[in-house]
């Protein structure tokens, strides 16, 4: 497991800061779209944060790409970096990664994988869910006909959507918050199918441990 | 399948009376929820057989923790439990165990296992369904601008948001009832994709029987 | 497969008169929902075929209790037919099983299987989605304050339910619709969970086999 | 993998004019439908751009069934082929087969299937979407009480119908755009079901591959 190539060392060593960095990122938006304090220094200061956290991103970016050795093919196969790169606000969905990695979960049996897999996808999802109501708050609450008057409105929103409800009480109404709604739509449905699946086949498990049979292969 | 440490013992002594006391919180809980009769004794009776239970779940807990010998590893460990004593509305879901345990069904072929599963997860559901409508009834009906006038609108609220339906001709508006209708989703979409899966992995194998194929490993 | 009991030579030979029946039942339901000519000798004769199909199945249920020598026991393990009997409207959903055995699809390979499973749950949902329909608009039509108002809208309120889409343009507001809504949504979502999770192996197994690779078990 | 029959020859060389002739007829369609220009030369060109496709279709289909030597049965086995000639905007789905036939892939590991099966759900859905988005549009954009009024309302209604949230805030009212959109329901709810259930797959591998442990077979 201890890769000793370049890419692999920088990778190790740049995780614990680009984490603090993306949840600084996230902070810093959360702060600057619910509780603005426009003309005061504050708002330059999180600004300044959001700056520097998107900076350090752009560089562990380029240093990855020079210690590939490779081209236009690390665009490619790091096509998740790169639209990170692009949407910063999505970083943070690597905080669970390293949750992961402090866990040293090493062979554990086959019913914790189920579970590692639900807590993945429910963290994500979770993460996605406050990011997407954020962004689409910040488009919708001056529009003109808006339903999404407070941020609560936004996270309400966000639950009705992401568990594929869709009440239509709160929607959005700007192109750009239609936008961002789309993309929330079709990552939580991946996230929230994976949460679903596994915890079928764990049920599954779990009821044939009890009587003694054989698990079942799903 | 005979454990017959202290913790194994007591669960299996504690077991009929805690189904009792979970059946009677339910029905103190939806009698006064749905019947209220202020001024009168009766409410009081109902509100004394809701802390009675409250608090035999809390002697439970405790005894289970002690016979247990560990520390806080087993607030970890029995999490589930913990959430229970602080909610204790999810307590009925425990019911479906013990029609479990009194069916003793053991050595079942595998179909069988698909339907413990479905009958599990849907009763699981409607208990699922029955709590939340009674929970977010209570939050809902006397908020200014509520579409959820009768029980029977909350009930119809937890059938369209159970199975992910959604009209939103009843959405809860109170912060209240947002916070447990975002839990029943949550919840719900879990159980019901387990519903759904295993009726999907039923049929095939019931399919598969009926010309004699090998049965799918799905 | 020839099971030459009392029980399976009733069953082979009540086979086809009991699908006329159902479909005659289904027919008439549809006519006296549909257009009702109150005064006419018309609607008498419709409520007659009514009354006979229902005959039939009370009689067949009957001489196949009586068969199989049993006593309240028959009751349990044929619940199916116990429900068809009191709610003879979900019986077209057998004329799928008159489709399966005119096919007599035997040894077929394992694609096969998928699309047997495809066909039998789709065509389940599109009678279950006509029937829920006529009898959702039965209930709502004459409502005060309905949006159900002519037999299209009650078709497109069936299509977006159990699609689970659930626009809420238009929905039930009778206790009544709002009863039968949620069976349809329980029945539906399960069938539709087996149309979607055979679809997504059947995808599977082709993008396998055009590779060249293994199937895999999924 | 190289048939040498006659058909095969045939769709081998038809495969890319057919292409271009449905891309031509998708571009045509949109053209008519967001930016007609009616009494100008412009709107007669595309429309035979739109009725040339169509003829190349018909050429195609009509070829097909005489090199395959079979009456009835060709109609029977190529329904799919039928169904796109009678409903050519279904036609851009084959534009799938051919990405995939110019990656040329074979013989990649089983985590490649996934991929594989994601990417041709998903862009069938992008395009289901865009095609179902622009016919329910031609229906609906003049229609009186309608909530469909510009282009950018009937994407996000396909997005809103295909993640089945289903808001309501956007919905067809004439029949002919409800025929259309159950018919994008069903579809949709197919294509979105396989990209889930492969994603839910790919994901259990992925962790299980990270610990070292045996891939589960699910």
């Amino acid at each position: 497991m201890h890769d000793d190539s370049p890419e692999a060392r920088w990778e190790r060593r740049a995780e614990m800061p680009l984490t603090i960095a993306s949840m600084a990122f996230l902070c810093a938006y959360a702060v600057l779209v619910l509780a603005p304090s426009p003309g005061t220094p504050w708002d330059d200061l999180w600004l300044l944060v959001l700056l520097a956290a998107w900076l350090l991103f752009g560089v562990d970016y380029a240093a990855r790409w020079r210690l590939s050795g490779r081209r236009l093919g690390f665009v490619r196969t790091h096509w998740l970096d790169t639209i990170v790169l692009i949407l910063p606000l999505l970083r943070p969905l690597r905080i669970v990664r390293i949750y992961e990695s402090m866990q040293h979960r090493r062979g554990l049996p086959r019913l914790a994988l189920h579970a590692r897999v639900i807590a993945y996808a429910g963290i994500s999802a979770v993460l996605l869910g406050f990011t997407g109501a954020l962004a689409v708050y910040q488009q919708e609450r001056d529009a003109p006909g808006t339903t999404m008057r407070t941020f609560g409105d936004a996270v309400w929103w966000a639950c009705s959507t992401l568990s594929t409800v869709g009440y239509g009480d709160v929607v959005p109404v700007t192109t750009g918050g239609r936008v961002i709604a789309a993309f929330v739509m079709a990552c939580g449905l991946a996230l929230l199918g994976a949460v679903t699946g596994s915890f079928s086949s764990w049920l599954l498990q779990v009821f044939a441990a009890e009587t003694g049979e054989r698990p079942p292969e799903t």
